[in-house]
């Protein structure tokens, strides 16, 4: 048995990241199931454990990110997700927040039902490359003309693996705005208490009753920690990757740093999703 | 007279920002002049003052950007002007370091000799339109990759003025690899004590015999009193400027900030180069 095991006891709910734990994005078919993951999610659903899927995933409406998600073969379905984008939209709303978007075109229906006319805040997420000099420039000309400037950031990640390579998060360029305007974002999405604490809302469960699995030291597991949860990394997705420089493959790293984060540390740590849904449900049985 | 004119007892020599006190740089032309700074510069160099321009210019070599400052009427010489980029090749080749540029195309010709084969460093100058998502996540990936990234920044300004309304300066993108990487940048440039050493090495005097006259309350006056130097900001330049929201001229600021910040004060402020120097050659008269 796992020695981390023990913390499962009263386990109700387990929380599942999805980039880098499910599968790897990017490429030809929007990414690749990471090997296990399909089978590990429909033992969690034939278990009784209550199951949520929390992503920081803002290149997409959570429909279309279903979508492929069930074409890559998983079973999973929009009311199981909770994503940034709708969390942003209840805020902006509850706060007559008016934003000058900088985010990836195809999760602008998300935004749809919102007034965006003359703004009075920015919305930044994974915009990719839409993260031009012109735009960056644009919304910092709207941010900075603010008699009181409100910087909200659907996550704060630094990176995340595509099937070709790291890609710069959103977090980059949330600093890159915060820097410019002498500011402090708003984070909604991971790590954010709120954004988990809806998560397990839906869910039905406590904090000390669910489990966090993700590839992210500081999103996925202090976030959750930070809540009250349990949470496991795995070794796949960011946690190690290959890169392409000038299209010559250069080299393979496993990042050793982050089972030495020097401040968050994950009740374990396991190779993948099949294997930590294996120990789970092997002590469920006990 | 104005009451910093106490602070000019013993001064030898005037260091000059570029942009935002002689001229706004941007549109047709490439800029234009700051109304009475042709005449200031030429009435320092008349007054048997020593005069250094120290620039955060990186988006033209030192000999284009002279070129054009010429053709706006400035009596100024290639050799009279400190610049970032001269300075870090000179701290490249000390070092051996290999860099991975990430600089306007303009300013590569001031790289020519250093060795950029098999990076071992990064370069980040101010890029402008060069810092697409594709070029800083492909510079964030050689950085991460690195056993000892290091990072070396051409300036750290967080935006300056150009005739059309700010932009955003090379600071943004260098906190923003910083924070992609968790690491820290070393600057090259203003704020930087060496560089304001260095202008000061060129003009022969001391620090104490020198004062500074910058539109950047952090770069120019901070940094130069770091160094031992007084230091005048100028209300041109970045200090106020107009703005252009999607086409529409949407609102004029007066930046109220720069004035009570924080951590810098000026030894004085004045309207513009024109009166500062006024000042400075009426003081030394008495």
């Amino acid at each position: 048995m796992a020695g981390w095991a023990k913390h499962l006891a009263g386990i109700k709910g387990v929380v599942l990241d999805i980039s880098g734990v499910l599968y790897d994005s990017g490429g030809e078919g929007g990414g690749v199931p990471i090997p296990g993951s399909i089978e590990a999610v429909k033992k969690i659903k034939t278990s009784g454990l209550k199951l949520r899927f929390c992503t920081n995933e803002t290149q997409a409406t959570r429909e279309k990110f279903v979508e492929k998600l069930q074409r890559l073969g998983f079973d999973i379905a929009v009311n199981e997700v909770t994503a940034p984008a709708p969390a942003a939209c209840l805020i902006l709303k509850e706060r007559n927040l008016r934003p000058h978007l900088l985010v990836h075109d195809d999760v602008i229906p998300e935004f749809a039902d919102v007034d965006k006319a003359n703004p009075n805040c920015v919305v930044v997420g994974d915009a990719a490359d839409n993260f031009s000099y012109k735009n960056l420039n644009e919304t910092f000309r709207v941010l900075i003309g603010l008699e009181n400037p409100v910087l909200i950031s659907l996550g704060k990640g630094r990176y995340y693996k595509e099937t070709d390579g790291l890609k710069l998060d959103v977090g980059v360029y949330m600093k890159a705005l915060e820097y410019a305007c002498d500011i402090q974002a708003e984070v909604v999405g991971k790590p954010a208490k709120m954004f988990f604490q809806s998560a397990l809302r839906e869910m039905g469960v406590e904090p000390h009753q669910a489990i966090m699995i993700g590839d992210d030291i500081v999103n996925d597991v202090g976030g959750a920690q930070q809540c009250g949860m349990k949470a496991l990394q795995v070794r796949t997705g960011k946690y190690s990757w290959s890169f392409l420089y000038k299209g010559t493959e250069r080299k393979t790293l496993v990042r050793p740093c982050d089972e030495q984060h020097p401040k968050v540390k994950a009740d374990g740590y396991v190779d993948n999703l099949a294997e930590a849904v294996d120990v789970i449900l092997k002590q469920l049985c006990e």
